[in-house]
């Protein structure tokens, strides 16, 4: 079966408090696009921040010693610092230029995922970043049962942001909050075309589909924040983020 | 524009010595598909490397002193041990049940991607494991240009892979083999739509699109492994592995 992902058209900019299902009803309207059972929408992180308000004015925010401290050491802002505390739960690395944590949610990545680009917010954008929402799978689950009750399908509902790896160069889609598909497919004991038993078998199917869905907005695009997608192989079911975050006990790489 | 994920119908069980290229343009048919500049076939490992010949019977492998010792701290079979470090760089992890190694083509994944699985080689399956291919940059370009000679377009090939990451739960398709479509993508210094500069923007598109491919090919289906792939957002060029490479002097989860 084929795996279509298609970029939802002129979506305009999202602010705080807008009605980004409704926004999204119109663009499946433009897009020539009717939902059906199964089909999955995918959203940039930033425009589920913006419309949920996340937006910061750094001028209002007041540095911690513990954060003066870190934008020393990483060479940053002491009030953007101070605000990836707030948004952390620990630091994994701070050096010049870098400063990787576990967010609050139990992913690692730089900077808890804040912000300075794209924000449209008035007079200086240096001044202004963009938190990640205050709970992805939340924000996923209220958008679906708002598209579920008007399109009167089932859905899925995948949040996504860009993060750097270990080992490899280039950011990559990545999924943050989930409703209605699954994080993690156990494919686990399912025999192969030689009845051989598989081993490696916990798939991140909602991490794949982040990727693939952050292919088609690419990163310049803001107007293209929201992906269709028809075609996803697993079945649907309720899904979590907290799926696709390796235990700490089990990783040897932090 | 849509970006669409086809596998290619009914490829047989591929064998050392099959002509590749041959049994995929035969899909093609079968599947309805008429290739067009700018489309992109993306391959799994294991067909590949069954297609040259990189089998290796267990039976026949003399463990060294080292891998008898690495593969008493992994509890692991020592003549795989002995061909994960044949095909290893340098090992990062080894404890019960893991050994993590950086491959010498340069990537960091779990032994050397050696497996066992759907080798369908005879007797005992457990005596026969795969080895990636010798050079899959190599292999994706002579591939390019069989299917590039006989179709008249220009096309990207892309050889993928299952790895487990840092941080994360479940494998993820990861490219490790290119040639007619980049690896990176630098957006850096293209304005946004507020004219304000982005900052993170080195796009891993080619592991974007090996996570899609991945997703479709799914992992118990040997029965397609081969993904045909139209709409990749970004203009073609000749890529290579290395691109997605970070130095290790960059890398601060090693």
């Amino acid at each position: 079966m084929t795996l279509t992902l298609t970029p939802l058209r002129e979506i305009p900019l999202i602010r705080p408090g807008d009605d980004l299902g409704g926004i999204v009803l119109q663009a499946l309207e433009r897009t020539d696009i009717r939902l059906q059972d199964g089909d999955i929408l995918v959203f940039a992180q930033k425009v589920i921040s913006k419309a949920e308000g996340r937006i910061v004015d750094l001028r209002t925010v007041t540095p911690s010693p513990r954060a003066r401290e870190l934008a020393t050491v990483t060479e940053k802002d002491p009030r953007m610092v101070e605000l990836v505390l707030c948004e952390s739960s620990q630091v994994l690395r701070a050096q010049p230029g870098v400063l990787i944590v576990e967010h609050k949610a139990g992913f690692v990545c730089a900077n808890a995922g804040i912000d300075h680009s794209n924000l449209g917010a008035g007079d200086d954008p240096e001044q202004w970043v963009l938190l990640l929402p205050e709970d992805s799978d939340v924000s996923a689950h209220n958008l679906r049962k708002q598209l579920e009750k008007v399109s009167g399908v089932g859905l899925g509902i995948l949040i996504i942001d860009s993060h750097g790896r270990a080992w490899r160069q280039g950011t990559v889609g990545i999924s943050i909050g989930f409703s209605g598909l699954p994080g993690l497919v156990d494919l686990r004991g399912q025999p192969d075309l030689f009845d051989y038993t598989l081993r490696i078998t916990q798939v991140g199917a909602g991490d794949e589909l982040a990727a693939a869905a952050s292919l088609v907005m690419g990163q310049a695009a803001e107007g293209t924040p929201v992906i269709h997608v028809r075609g996803f192989p697993y079945p649907l079911r309720d899904g979590a983020l907290k799926e696709l975050i390796r235990p700490k006990e089990q990783d040897l790489f932090r």
